[in-house]
């Protein structure tokens, strides 16, 4: 068969980012707070993954959840109820991203003296969230099974600026045919030093390893 | 435990493309041909559902289908191989969502005069593609079991614009925490004349109703 027929659309201009990402990223360095960019689908888990995953932090650092959503203050106040840890809800009035100074906005409202960690829960959108750097020290993702192994194909841009991959619902790989080493593979032909680490957030599996990573990174951040 | 604190992000303006669908509509009316715009998160299962329903409705209807991704062909040339329907690629350049002006390039490049049905699949993505209006007869969304039964709360203009909503992936409620009648009382308070149909697309089941739903839409367009 033919190969199929290919239309170029043209994209709009967006605003540049970068300079004011670097300024913020200079002020989190200069505090000595962490700020992880997490990113996903909706409903990949990120909320279920970040709940189990700041239980096994909060003794070790001072951390606080800022959480972009659209319309809702469901996973601010669900993270707050099942980890105690200071939450806050970012409405984006329908955005589709973040950016540094959106971002900037939220760190307005933790008080960033007394942290080690805080995490920004982005918008759940595998497109517009990757063009835009937040000022983040890192940019974390999660793809679950169900997705499929192919998504770091078709959304290469997300794949390339994560620093890891955390692939999430590893219980239900019985039921989809995703492949795990393929998964790695597509992940490592975008960003070849990304880290990938499956878990299942439903029953805890493999999240501690993601815990490390995290813990890891704070303390390379306060000393260098 | 306190509600969460909610801070107001401002939201960039974008430019008026309504009175631009408006126009692509009458001219589709003009024509007798019904476009549909099919959105959903990554990994809902468009690409497969397509295949299963546009098999069904192949011999009544002359089809064509428009795929927008981001990087690649792969889901125009798995239609095109798996149907024998005509299938273009719409590179969006990264591009989250399509707007009017971008469903006309794409209409330019499929033969309009011979056809009853054009699809478009919209990029993957349940924020930006609802807030566009593409110019389509109607808007459909697929979301999938694995995404959770809460998007509709989480995502509320999606659910507000579509007139028909597939519940993909019901081979796996099994093992998912995802109630059914809680997921259609959510959507319909969105959009309380919205059609809820179950399906999975790997298995067949369901998809008949899906396709019977498009054949009457399309039979209406062309009679009223």
């Amino acid at each position: 068969m033919d190969p199929v027929k290919i239309i170029e659309i043209k994209k709009s201009v967006f605003e540049d980012n970068d300079a004011d990402a670097g300024r913020l990223r200079k002020e989190l360095k200069e505090k000595g707070v962490y700020l992880l960019n997490l990113m996903s689908s909706p409903g990949s888990g990120k909320t279920t993954t970040l709940i189990r995953t700041l239980n096994l932090l909060k003794d070790n650092l001072r951390i606080a959840v800022m959480e972009a959503d659209i319309d809702s203050d469901v996973d601010a106040v669900k993270i707050k109820e099942a980890t105690g840890i200071p939450s806050i809800q970012l409405h984006t009035g329908g955005m589709c991203h973040l950016d540094a100074e959106m971002t900037r906005q939220g760190l307005a409202g933790v008080e960033m003296d007394n942290l080690d960690l805080v995490v920004l829960e982005n918008v759940g959108n595998l497109v517009c969230p990757a063009e835009f750097d937040t000022g983040a020290c890192r940019n974390a993702m999660i793809l679950s099974v169900p997705e499929g192994h192919d998504k770091p194909l078709k959304y290469p841009l997300m794949f390339s600026v994560c620093d890891v991959v955390v692939i999430n619902k590893i219980d239900v790989l019985p039921y989809f045919d995703f492949d795990l080493d393929k998964c790695k593979e597509y992940i490592h032909m975008r960003n070849p030093k990304a880290q990938v680490i499956p878990i299942c957030a439903k029953t805890g599996e493999g999240v501690e390893a993601f815990a490390q990573w995290i813990l890891e990174e704070v303390k390379n951040w306060k000393q260098h």
